[in-house]
Protein backbone atom coordinates (compact mmCIF):
# COMPACT_ATOMS: atom_id res chain seq x y z
CA UNK A 1 0.00 0.00 0.00
CA UNK A 2 1.35 2.90 -0.89
CA UNK A 3 2.04 5.52 1.94
CA UNK A 4 -0.36 8.21 2.50
CA UNK A 5 2.59 11.43 1.91
CA UNK A 6 3.37 9.65 -1.14
CA UNK A 7 -0.17 10.63 -2.87
CA UNK A 8 -0.88 13.53 -0.55
CA UNK A 9 -2.55 16.57 -3.02
CA UNK A 10 -1.13 20.08 -2.63
CA UNK A 11 -3.62 22.30 -0.62
CA UNK A 12 -4.98 25.78 -1.38
CA UNK A 13 -2.28 26.87 0.30
CA UNK A 14 0.23 25.47 -1.61
CA UNK A 15 1.41 23.15 1.37
CA UNK A 16 1.56 19.29 0.82
CA UNK A 17 -1.70 18.40 2.43
CA UNK A 18 -3.13 14.38 3.46
CA UNK A 19 -6.47 14.15 3.70
CA UNK A 20 -6.52 10.40 3.10
CA UNK A 21 -7.38 9.45 6.98
CA UNK A 22 -9.55 12.95 7.51
CA UNK A 23 -13.23 11.46 8.62
CA UNK A 24 -15.69 13.31 10.49
CA UNK A 25 -15.01 11.69 13.83
CA UNK A 26 -11.04 12.72 13.07
CA UNK A 27 -12.35 16.40 12.15
CA UNK A 28 -13.94 16.42 15.39
CA UNK A 29 -11.37 15.25 17.58
CA UNK A 30 -9.28 18.14 16.65
CA UNK A 31 -11.77 20.63 16.15
CA UNK A 32 -12.49 19.84 20.36
CA UNK A 33 -9.03 19.69 20.93
CA UNK A 34 -8.52 23.05 19.01
CA UNK A 35 -11.71 24.98 20.94
CA UNK A 36 -10.02 24.03 23.64
CA UNK A 37 -6.95 25.11 23.33
CA UNK A 38 -8.05 29.05 21.52
CA UNK A 39 -11.72 28.80 23.23
CA UNK A 40 -15.20 28.58 21.62
CA UNK A 41 -14.94 31.65 19.92
CA UNK A 42 -11.51 32.53 18.73
CA UNK A 43 -11.05 28.93 17.46
CA UNK A 44 -11.65 28.61 13.72
CA UNK A 45 -11.80 26.30 10.95
CA UNK A 46 -8.47 27.17 9.65
CA UNK A 47 -6.68 26.90 12.54
CA UNK A 48 -8.66 23.07 13.09
CA UNK A 49 -7.45 22.39 9.00
CA UNK A 50 -3.70 23.70 10.33
CA UNK A 51 -4.09 21.19 12.97
CA UNK A 52 -5.14 18.42 10.99
CA UNK A 53 -2.66 19.23 8.58
CA UNK A 54 -5.08 19.85 5.43
CA UNK A 55 -6.31 22.60 3.53
CA UNK A 56 -9.73 24.44 5.29
CA UNK A 57 -11.28 23.51 2.02
CA UNK A 58 -11.03 20.11 3.06
CA UNK A 59 -12.84 20.64 6.39
CA UNK A 60 -15.79 22.83 4.68
CA UNK A 61 -16.48 19.44 2.40
CA UNK A 62 -17.51 18.20 6.18
CA UNK A 63 -18.65 20.91 7.94
CA UNK A 64 -19.89 23.82 5.36
CA UNK A 65 -19.14 26.19 8.02
CA UNK A 66 -17.67 27.46 11.47
CA UNK A 67 -21.54 26.96 13.15
CA UNK A 68 -21.84 23.75 11.50
CA UNK A 69 -18.27 22.35 13.01
CA UNK A 70 -19.41 23.77 16.14
CA UNK A 71 -22.52 22.20 16.37
CA UNK A 72 -21.16 19.05 15.60
CA UNK A 73 -18.70 19.26 18.26
CA UNK A 74 -21.21 20.26 20.81
CA UNK A 75 -23.83 17.33 19.19
CA UNK A 76 -20.63 14.67 19.82
CA UNK A 77 -19.90 16.26 23.32
CA UNK A 78 -24.02 15.96 24.43
CA UNK A 79 -23.99 12.47 23.08
CA UNK A 80 -21.42 11.24 25.26
CA UNK A 81 -23.69 12.13 27.93
CA UNK A 82 -27.25 10.41 26.31
CA UNK A 83 -25.89 7.11 24.82
CA UNK A 84 -24.60 5.62 28.16
CA UNK A 85 -28.22 7.28 29.73
CA UNK A 86 -29.32 5.54 26.49
CA UNK A 87 -28.84 1.88 27.63
CA UNK A 88 -29.87 2.14 31.62
CA UNK A 89 -33.27 3.50 29.28
CA UNK A 90 -33.17 0.04 27.37
CA UNK A 91 -32.57 -2.08 30.53
CA UNK A 92 -35.42 -4.47 31.81
CA UNK A 93 -35.00 -2.92 35.68
CA UNK A 94 -38.47 -2.33 37.00
CA UNK A 95 -39.49 1.47 35.81
CA UNK A 96 -39.24 3.19 39.40
CA UNK A 97 -35.41 2.02 40.29
CA UNK A 98 -34.44 2.81 36.56
CA UNK A 99 -35.87 5.86 36.81
CA UNK A 100 -33.36 7.11 39.79
CA UNK A 101 -30.24 5.26 38.65
CA UNK A 102 -30.91 7.15 35.10
CA UNK A 103 -31.36 10.37 37.20
CA UNK A 104 -28.18 9.66 39.59
CA UNK A 105 -26.10 8.62 36.51
CA UNK A 106 -27.63 11.77 34.62
CA UNK A 107 -26.35 14.13 37.64
CA UNK A 108 -23.01 11.79 38.29
CA UNK A 109 -22.19 12.42 34.58
CA UNK A 110 -22.11 16.29 34.39
CA UNK A 111 -20.70 16.61 37.96
CA UNK A 112 -17.70 14.58 37.33
CA UNK A 113 -16.84 16.36 34.02
CA UNK A 114 -17.33 19.58 35.80
CA UNK A 115 -15.27 18.55 38.34
CA UNK A 116 -12.70 16.61 36.00
CA UNK A 117 -12.21 19.97 33.49
CA UNK A 118 -14.12 22.78 34.71
CA UNK A 119 -12.25 24.96 31.90
CA UNK A 120 -13.32 22.42 29.49
CA UNK A 121 -17.18 21.80 31.13
CA UNK A 122 -17.50 25.76 30.49
CA UNK A 123 -16.54 25.91 27.10
CA UNK A 124 -18.82 23.15 26.60
CA UNK A 125 -21.92 24.97 28.52
CA UNK A 126 -21.03 27.92 26.28
CA UNK A 127 -20.90 26.10 23.28
CA UNK A 128 -23.94 24.23 23.89
CA UNK A 129 -25.67 27.78 24.74
CA UNK A 130 -24.86 29.15 21.81
CA UNK A 131 -26.00 26.32 19.68
CA UNK A 132 -29.64 25.92 21.06
CA UNK A 133 -30.75 23.71 18.07
CA UNK A 134 -28.08 21.19 19.55
CA UNK A 135 -29.38 21.38 23.07
CA UNK A 136 -33.01 21.46 22.42
CA UNK A 137 -32.85 17.78 20.10
CA UNK A 138 -30.71 17.02 23.20
CA UNK A 139 -33.10 17.66 25.91
CA UNK A 140 -35.91 15.90 23.79
CA UNK A 141 -33.22 12.51 23.59
CA UNK A 142 -33.32 12.70 27.32
CA UNK A 143 -36.54 13.34 28.07
CA UNK A 144 -37.65 10.95 25.76
CA UNK A 145 -35.69 8.05 27.64
CA UNK A 146 -37.23 9.16 30.53
CA UNK A 147 -40.72 8.69 28.95
CA UNK A 148 -39.66 5.30 27.84
CA UNK A 149 -38.84 4.19 30.95
CA UNK A 150 -42.32 5.55 32.57
CA UNK A 151 -44.17 4.06 29.22
CA UNK A 152 -42.71 0.80 30.91
CA UNK A 153 -43.53 1.49 34.22
CA UNK A 154 -47.41 2.62 33.93
CA UNK A 155 -47.57 -0.73 31.05
CA UNK A 156 -46.52 -2.73 34.34
CA UNK A 157 -48.53 -0.94 37.11
CA UNK A 158 -45.51 0.00 38.75
CA UNK A 159 -46.14 3.88 37.62
CA UNK A 160 -49.42 6.34 36.98
CA UNK A 161 -49.15 8.36 34.10
CA UNK A 162 -51.58 10.21 31.99
CA UNK A 163 -49.20 11.07 29.26
CA UNK A 164 -45.55 9.64 29.41
CA UNK A 165 -44.04 12.00 27.46
CA UNK A 166 -45.02 14.80 29.30
CA UNK A 167 -43.81 12.99 32.32
CA UNK A 168 -40.40 12.13 31.06
CA UNK A 169 -40.19 16.23 30.49
CA UNK A 170 -41.32 17.21 33.85
CA UNK A 171 -38.76 14.78 35.28
CA UNK A 172 -35.92 16.06 33.48
CA UNK A 173 -37.09 19.88 34.34
CA UNK A 174 -37.42 18.90 38.02
CA UNK A 175 -34.57 17.82 38.52
CA UNK A 176 -32.46 20.42 36.46
CA UNK A 177 -30.60 21.88 39.63
CA UNK A 178 -28.52 18.49 39.66
CA UNK A 179 -27.48 18.44 36.21
CA UNK A 180 -28.19 21.65 34.32
CA UNK A 181 -24.55 23.18 34.04
CA UNK A 182 -26.08 26.44 34.96
CA UNK A 183 -26.27 25.15 38.96
CA UNK A 184 -22.43 24.40 38.13
CA UNK A 185 -21.66 26.63 41.36
CA UNK A 186 -23.74 24.44 43.44
CA UNK A 187 -22.84 21.35 42.75
CA UNK A 188 -19.80 21.61 45.76
CA UNK A 189 -22.63 21.46 48.21
CA UNK A 190 -22.42 19.10 50.49
CA UNK A 191 -26.19 18.30 50.79
CA UNK A 192 -26.57 17.77 47.39
CA UNK A 193 -26.98 14.20 47.07
CA UNK A 194 -29.52 13.74 50.07
CA UNK A 195 -31.42 16.97 48.28
CA UNK A 196 -30.88 15.00 45.34
CA UNK A 197 -32.68 12.36 46.70
CA UNK A 198 -35.88 13.85 48.44
CA UNK A 199 -36.34 15.83 45.30
CA UNK A 200 -36.81 12.34 43.04
CA UNK A 201 -38.51 10.27 46.48
CA UNK A 202 -41.39 13.44 45.94
CA UNK A 203 -41.43 12.82 42.37
CA UNK A 204 -41.46 9.52 41.87
CA UNK A 205 -44.39 9.49 44.45
CA UNK A 206 -45.90 12.05 42.28
CA UNK A 207 -45.97 9.36 39.41
CA UNK A 208 -47.35 7.39 41.37
CA UNK A 209 -44.54 4.50 42.48
CA UNK A 210 -44.96 2.50 45.74
CA UNK B 1 -36.22 73.66 61.91
CA UNK B 2 -32.98 75.38 60.50
CA UNK B 3 -32.35 73.96 57.00
CA UNK B 4 -29.72 71.03 57.15
CA UNK B 5 -27.34 73.28 54.70
CA UNK B 6 -26.97 75.45 57.54
CA UNK B 7 -25.48 72.90 59.98
CA UNK B 8 -23.67 70.35 57.57
CA UNK B 9 -20.18 69.28 58.24
CA UNK B 10 -17.21 69.57 56.37
CA UNK B 11 -16.53 66.24 55.18
CA UNK B 12 -13.00 64.80 54.81
CA UNK B 13 -12.90 66.17 51.41
CA UNK B 14 -13.38 69.71 52.70
CA UNK B 15 -16.71 70.11 50.60
CA UNK B 16 -19.35 70.99 52.74
CA UNK B 17 -21.58 67.40 53.23
CA UNK B 18 -25.14 66.90 55.13
CA UNK B 19 -25.78 63.79 56.56
CA UNK B 20 -28.64 64.53 58.20
CA UNK B 21 -30.76 62.98 55.84
CA UNK B 22 -28.48 59.96 55.98
CA UNK B 23 -30.06 56.59 56.68
CA UNK B 24 -29.47 52.94 55.90
CA UNK B 25 -32.39 52.90 53.78
CA UNK B 26 -31.11 56.68 51.59
CA UNK B 27 -27.57 55.04 51.25
CA UNK B 28 -28.95 51.40 49.95
CA UNK B 29 -31.30 53.55 47.31
CA UNK B 30 -28.32 55.72 45.86
CA UNK B 31 -25.79 52.37 46.52
CA UNK B 32 -28.47 50.62 44.08
CA UNK B 33 -28.48 53.30 41.56
CA UNK B 34 -24.91 53.54 41.37
CA UNK B 35 -24.19 50.11 40.76
CA UNK B 36 -26.35 50.35 38.13
CA UNK B 37 -24.77 52.65 36.06
CA UNK B 38 -21.02 51.67 36.98
CA UNK B 39 -21.71 47.64 37.25
CA UNK B 40 -21.57 46.18 40.27
CA UNK B 41 -17.42 45.83 40.26
CA UNK B 42 -16.88 49.10 39.31
CA UNK B 43 -19.06 50.70 42.21
CA UNK B 44 -17.13 51.92 45.00
CA UNK B 45 -18.34 53.33 48.42
CA UNK B 46 -16.51 56.79 47.11
CA UNK B 47 -18.96 56.76 44.57
CA UNK B 48 -22.29 56.17 46.58
CA UNK B 49 -20.55 59.11 48.65
CA UNK B 50 -20.09 61.49 45.82
CA UNK B 51 -23.87 61.02 44.62
CA UNK B 52 -25.16 61.27 48.33
CA UNK B 53 -23.03 64.68 49.08
CA UNK B 54 -21.80 63.14 51.65
CA UNK B 55 -18.13 62.17 52.94
CA UNK B 56 -17.07 58.10 52.55
CA UNK B 57 -16.59 57.83 56.12
CA UNK B 58 -20.56 58.98 56.22
CA UNK B 59 -21.14 55.58 54.34
CA UNK B 60 -19.09 53.45 56.25
CA UNK B 61 -20.53 54.44 59.36
CA UNK B 62 -23.55 52.63 58.08
CA UNK B 63 -21.56 50.03 56.14
CA UNK B 64 -17.45 49.15 56.87
CA UNK B 65 -16.73 47.70 53.42
CA UNK B 66 -17.87 47.50 49.96
CA UNK B 67 -18.07 44.17 50.30
CA UNK B 68 -20.83 44.82 53.39
CA UNK B 69 -22.62 47.84 51.54
CA UNK B 70 -22.82 45.39 47.88
CA UNK B 71 -24.57 42.30 50.41
CA UNK B 72 -27.38 44.69 51.75
CA UNK B 73 -27.81 45.97 48.54
CA UNK B 74 -28.28 42.32 47.56
CA UNK B 75 -30.11 41.37 50.72
CA UNK B 76 -32.91 44.19 50.33
CA UNK B 77 -33.07 43.30 46.50
CA UNK B 78 -33.69 39.73 47.41
CA UNK B 79 -37.05 40.74 50.36
CA UNK B 80 -38.20 42.78 47.55
CA UNK B 81 -38.88 39.30 46.03
CA UNK B 82 -39.45 37.64 49.70
CA UNK B 83 -41.59 39.87 51.65
CA UNK B 84 -44.72 38.99 49.24
CA UNK B 85 -44.47 35.75 49.23
CA UNK B 86 -44.70 35.41 53.47
CA UNK B 87 -47.77 37.20 53.31
CA UNK B 88 -49.15 34.49 50.47
CA UNK B 89 -46.96 31.55 52.80
CA UNK B 90 -49.10 33.27 56.18
CA UNK B 91 -52.82 33.25 54.47
CA UNK B 92 -55.29 31.03 55.27
CA UNK B 93 -55.84 29.10 51.84
CA UNK B 94 -55.89 25.32 51.81
CA UNK B 95 -51.84 24.74 51.76
CA UNK B 96 -52.04 22.99 48.57
CA UNK B 97 -53.16 26.19 46.49
CA UNK B 98 -51.16 28.27 48.54
CA UNK B 99 -48.24 26.20 47.45
CA UNK B 100 -49.68 26.86 43.80
CA UNK B 101 -50.26 30.65 44.10
CA UNK B 102 -46.92 30.92 46.09
CA UNK B 103 -44.56 29.12 43.75
CA UNK B 104 -46.17 30.75 40.28
CA UNK B 105 -45.82 34.19 42.22
CA UNK B 106 -41.72 33.50 42.66
CA UNK B 107 -41.38 32.28 39.02
CA UNK B 108 -44.14 35.48 38.18
CA UNK B 109 -42.09 37.76 40.20
CA UNK B 110 -38.29 37.11 38.99
CA UNK B 111 -39.71 36.33 35.35
CA UNK B 112 -41.26 40.12 35.35
CA UNK B 113 -37.87 41.27 37.05
CA UNK B 114 -35.79 39.52 34.02
CA UNK B 115 -38.02 41.25 31.41
CA UNK B 116 -38.74 44.66 32.25
CA UNK B 117 -35.03 45.56 33.07
CA UNK B 118 -32.46 42.45 31.74
CA UNK B 119 -29.41 44.48 32.49
CA UNK B 120 -30.64 45.09 36.57
CA UNK B 121 -31.74 41.85 36.75
CA UNK B 122 -28.22 40.42 35.19
CA UNK B 123 -26.56 42.59 37.24
CA UNK B 124 -28.25 42.12 40.85
CA UNK B 125 -27.85 38.27 39.92
CA UNK B 126 -24.10 38.87 39.74
CA UNK B 127 -24.04 40.14 42.78
CA UNK B 128 -26.36 38.01 44.08
CA UNK B 129 -24.11 35.25 43.33
CA UNK B 130 -20.99 37.07 45.12
CA UNK B 131 -22.69 37.13 48.12
CA UNK B 132 -22.86 33.53 48.67
CA UNK B 133 -24.22 34.04 52.33
CA UNK B 134 -27.31 36.55 51.25
CA UNK B 135 -28.16 34.24 48.99
CA UNK B 136 -28.01 31.02 51.33
CA UNK B 137 -29.97 33.17 53.68
CA UNK B 138 -32.92 34.01 50.84
CA UNK B 139 -33.15 30.40 50.23
CA UNK B 140 -33.45 29.53 54.02
CA UNK B 141 -36.26 32.19 53.91
CA UNK B 142 -38.40 31.05 51.08
CA UNK B 143 -37.94 27.25 51.64
CA UNK B 144 -39.30 28.18 55.46
CA UNK B 145 -42.48 29.54 53.90
CA UNK B 146 -42.87 26.55 51.54
CA UNK B 147 -42.34 24.46 54.93
CA UNK B 148 -45.10 27.00 57.15
CA UNK B 149 -47.43 25.93 54.01
CA UNK B 150 -46.16 22.01 53.80
CA UNK B 151 -47.12 21.94 58.16
CA UNK B 152 -50.38 23.51 57.39
CA UNK B 153 -51.16 21.12 54.96
CA UNK B 154 -50.17 18.39 56.74
CA UNK B 155 -51.95 19.49 60.10
CA UNK B 156 -55.22 19.99 58.15
CA UNK B 157 -54.99 16.23 56.36
CA UNK B 158 -54.08 18.12 52.77
CA UNK B 159 -50.82 16.48 52.50
CA UNK B 160 -48.34 13.93 53.32
CA UNK B 161 -44.81 14.70 55.02
CA UNK B 162 -42.47 13.45 57.34
CA UNK B 163 -40.43 16.00 57.34
CA UNK B 164 -42.16 19.97 56.39
CA UNK B 165 -38.41 21.75 56.17
CA UNK B 166 -37.29 18.77 53.91
CA UNK B 167 -40.29 18.97 51.61
CA UNK B 168 -39.94 23.22 51.41
CA UNK B 169 -36.67 22.68 50.36
CA UNK B 170 -37.16 20.33 48.30
CA UNK B 171 -40.30 22.14 46.46
CA UNK B 172 -37.58 25.41 46.50
CA UNK B 173 -35.09 22.55 44.71
CA UNK B 174 -37.18 21.14 42.00
CA UNK B 175 -38.97 24.04 41.00
CA UNK B 176 -35.42 26.10 40.25
CA UNK B 177 -36.10 26.19 36.37
CA UNK B 178 -38.86 28.51 36.17
CA UNK B 179 -37.38 30.70 39.35
CA UNK B 180 -33.52 30.24 39.38
CA UNK B 181 -31.72 33.52 37.91
CA UNK B 182 -29.01 31.06 35.83
CA UNK B 183 -32.20 29.45 33.85
CA UNK B 184 -33.36 33.00 32.20
CA UNK B 185 -32.36 32.26 29.08
CA UNK B 186 -35.24 29.25 28.91
CA UNK B 187 -38.19 31.56 30.45
CA UNK B 188 -38.84 33.17 26.72
CA UNK B 189 -39.73 29.42 25.91
CA UNK B 190 -44.03 29.41 25.13
CA UNK B 191 -44.41 26.26 26.60
CA UNK B 192 -43.23 27.51 30.58
CA UNK B 193 -46.34 27.95 31.66
CA UNK B 194 -47.42 24.43 30.89
CA UNK B 195 -44.04 22.79 31.48
CA UNK B 196 -44.85 24.93 35.02
CA UNK B 197 -47.80 23.36 35.67
CA UNK B 198 -46.85 19.65 35.27
CA UNK B 199 -43.83 20.16 37.76
CA UNK B 200 -46.65 21.35 40.50
CA UNK B 201 -49.07 18.98 39.19
CA UNK B 202 -46.28 15.87 40.08
CA UNK B 203 -45.13 17.49 43.19
CA UNK B 204 -47.79 18.18 44.52
CA UNK B 205 -49.32 14.84 44.35
CA UNK B 206 -45.78 13.55 45.72
CA UNK B 207 -46.83 15.37 48.60
CA UNK B 208 -50.47 13.15 48.52
CA UNK B 209 -52.25 15.86 47.42
CA UNK B 210 -55.38 15.06 46.10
Amino acid sequence: MTPPEATAPVGETGRMTDTSGLSPERILDVAEETIRRYGPTKATVVDVARALGVSHGSVYRYYPSKVALRDAVAERWLARVSTPLGEIAGSAEPAPARLRRWLRELSGTKRRMAREDPELFDTFHRIATAARGVVTGHLDILAGQLALIVADGVAAGDLVADDADRAGRTLLQATARFHHPAHVAEWADPALDDDFTAVIDVLLRGLGAR
